[in-house]
Parts: C-alpha cells; structure tokens; sequence
C-alpha cells in the first residue's frame, strides 16, 4: 500500500525531507495535497486531517504521514518510521539512535535557518522583520552554519564504516537529509554556503555522491521536485547572505 | 551502572527533561557537571567529551548521556533511549512512535519560549536584542503557546487510555515533559500562562498530577532541582509576559 504524505503543495520545506527518503528507495507514495481537490485530495484534504476531532493521534502541522491506520507527524519521526523497510538505515538499534540524533540536528539547523527570515513571528511577511532579519542572518552566516557543517564534517570523516556516509557503509536517511541541506544552503546563501563549505570537503563529496544516486538524481529531474522558492525554508533573499 | 548525564550545571534547560525522567524512575545518575573539577567532573568533564577528537558519535551539544559505552545527545534522542528500561513509555511500538512525537514538539516549543528572549543571537546578550525580544515574545504568548498548549490538551481528551496521561493509561516521559513545559511557561510568562491555560484544563490537572508524584515531589523541594533564572531557556523578563 501506497504512503500518503501530507505536506504544502508548493514548498520543499520539511516535506522535503520525506519525499526525499521516498523517492530514493523508490517507495510508492501519494503526495496528497498535490493530488487534485475532487479526486479528495489538495489542501483541503490535508485540512481535514489536522483539523479532525476524533484522531486520537493528531498532528501538530504537516509533514505527516500515513502508513495505513498510522498517522505520524514531525519529519524526524516519519523518517525514524519509515526507514527500517525502506533500507535506508541500519538494523543496528544503535546506529538507528545515532542517525535520529543526527536527523534532530539536523533539524535543529533547519529552524534556524528558516528562522533567518522569520526571526520574529512566523505569521507575518519576511518585509515585517527585515531589519531583524538581517541580524539574525548575521550570526547564522558566521556563526552557525559553519558550526553546524564543522559537526557534520566531523562526523563523516570519524565513521568507521567510511567516509562516504554519515552512519556506517551505506546510504541512510540523514545522507539525503544533509543533501538537501547543502542544497537549501546554496539556494539561500550563495556566498556564505561556498565559504562554509570550502571547509567542509567531506560534507560537500557527500552530497555529490547523492546527487548523482541515479533514483535521486532522476527524482531532481522530474516535477516531483518542487523548486526552491521564497514561501519555503530555504529563501533567496542576497540581503541576508552575509559572507564574512 | 548509573547513567552519566552531561549538562550545564546552574540552569534547568533541556536537561530538565532528562533529570526529571532519571527522578521520576528513580534511576542512579550522575549529573556530571554538577560534580568537582578535583573529582573528575564539573564543566572540565563535559568539554572533554564535547571536544574530542576521537568520539565518533560526538553530541554536537548538551545535553547528552553516557550509558555504559553509548554516548547520545538530543534531548528526545535520550528521552526516546532510556524511557523503555525505566518504564517511562509503553512496550508498544506504535506508542512509543506516538510519545516520540509529542516529545517532538514538545521541543519545537521549547525552542520557540527560548527564542523569545533570544530572537536574533543565542551568543549575545538579552539587552542587546531587546526590542526584537519585545516583537517576538508577543507573537508567543497570543498565537504560538495557546495553540500548543490547546494541542496538548486535545491528545489529552482523546486518549482513548483516559485523561490522566498524554499516552495510554500510564506515566510517561511525555507527561514529565509538559509538567516542565507549564512550570517553565508559568515562570516565564505568569500573566500570559495564566490566559492560556484557563483554556486547557487537562493540562493543569495532568500538571499537578506529575507534581504530586512522590519522587517528582522529592525532587523538586531537593537541592538537585536547580531553581529557573535567567540563563535558562524559561526566564522572568516582565516585559516579555504579553496577555492578551
């Protein structure tokens, strides 16, 4: 049976993080508020999932999955779920904890990346807060993403089974993870991505080596892929890609 | 053998959440930070770890827990790893996904009642990002805490093991993290805790549940529990209590 995932239709966002999981172990999936309303799906029927008054098991906010009669939400629990039959992480319970906690911080930097153009109240325009913005994406630049892409160096170049993956000798969730990552960094701070990265070789070769997974690869091809754009995390705003 | 648990040593933070659960179980710990620096503990001990270059599943922050020869950071990554020997989450599977999940955004609202004092640096000083502090702290208390706790209090209702607990019909890691979250909330924001929660009655009463567990109790009137101030995540800024 087909997954069902429920995410906006028009952002990568933390979607992006599932259908990239998907679509790499070339699992069937509905993507359903990109599905048409009168075939019941689009947002309306993502709605009417969060806004259920009987599901004992609510999502927060999309993403969320459902994998028959399981409704699951927030990304790094969906991946956690669905990894074990898509093979893309280890049977090792231990190398499973240690690729969720790399998933977390992951999304850890996602927050704050998103939060570089919303540092101030998601529900308002990136115009409203720009002036904290740009302070905000200051620290980010110079600070965090280094710090954060320094870890994830760290960590390839340690890993026993290789240097070719995050967790061991093969490909697991938090690899096309840390893909979109670099992805969504290089969409969003061109200058300061490049200067982060140039000290990161190991992260870079990695997402190289996912790019051209031929399932992903012809993934970024279709029009499965959502481009990056500025209703979505990762925003191409010159103004806030501050080099140092 | 006692867990060792390696956070910051003067704050609640996120290592509350890992405390509480060790109490609450009544598990030997060591709050190793706590420790002296003559006895091999103390902060010296924790940037040991945290700066390692050998460790190859290294934290990238506190807190993290050493069980036996596992090393793992993120808080819901520990909660999730310890939980089944001390009984804090149910056998099931599907159970344990569900108060992951929760634990999940638990923390997403963690991070948002930290960034309300902190909306621009976490390495600068409140005063220097005040006014932004201002903005965002009113966005919280109006939009973001009641909508959270209102989920709460929603997959408190719904549980089909009854009202008492966030999942099933027993204590969980979940119910001592949103028993912490209201402490903090209270704390913080009193007014605008207050307006909220007036809206969420089982959560108040699974608070004063959690509270008046025996070991929960003990803890908090011993000297282990670390009283709130302003280094940790939840402070007493008045300006920043915005009720509606």
């Amino acid at each position: 049976m087909a997954y069902e995932l429920y995410y906006w239709p028009t952002i990568q966002g933390r979607g992006e993080f599932v259908r990239l999981a998907l679509e790499a172990a070339g699992a069937p999936y509905i993507d359903v508020a990109r599905g048409a309303a009168n075939a019941g799906q689009g947002v309306p029927a993502m709605q009417r999932e969060l806004r259920s008054r009987t599901q004992t098991q609510p999502p927060f906010a999309p993403p969320f999955l459902k994998d028959g009669d399981v409704l699951i939400g927030q990304t790094a629990a969906i991946l956690n779920h669905i990894a074990p039959p898509l093979k893309l992480v280890a049977r090792n319970h231990r190398m499973q904890v240690w690729t969720q906690q790399i998933q977390l911080t992951i999304a850890d930097m996602v927050t704050e990346a998103h939060d570089t153009h919303h540092p101030i109240d998601s529900g308002l325009f990136y115009v409203e807060q720009k002036a904290e913005a740009l302070r905000r994406a200051k620290g980010f630049c110079s600070t965090r993403m280094p710090k954060y892409l320094q870890w994830f160096e760290s960590i390839i170049v340690r890993n026993p089974g290789g240097s070719r993956h995050l967790v061991g000798g093969r490909l697991s969730y938090a690899d096309l993870s840390l893909f979109q990552v670099v992805e969504g960094l290089r969409y969003a701070f061109p200058k300061a991505a490049q200067q982060a990265l140039a000290g990161t070789p190991a992260v870079v070769q990695l997402h190289q080596r996912v790019a051209a997974l031929p399932k992903v690869a012809a993934y970024l091809r279709s029009e499965r892929r959502i481009a990056f754009n500025e209703q979505g995390i990762f925003r191409r705003y010159p103004e806030l890609d501050l080099a140092g």
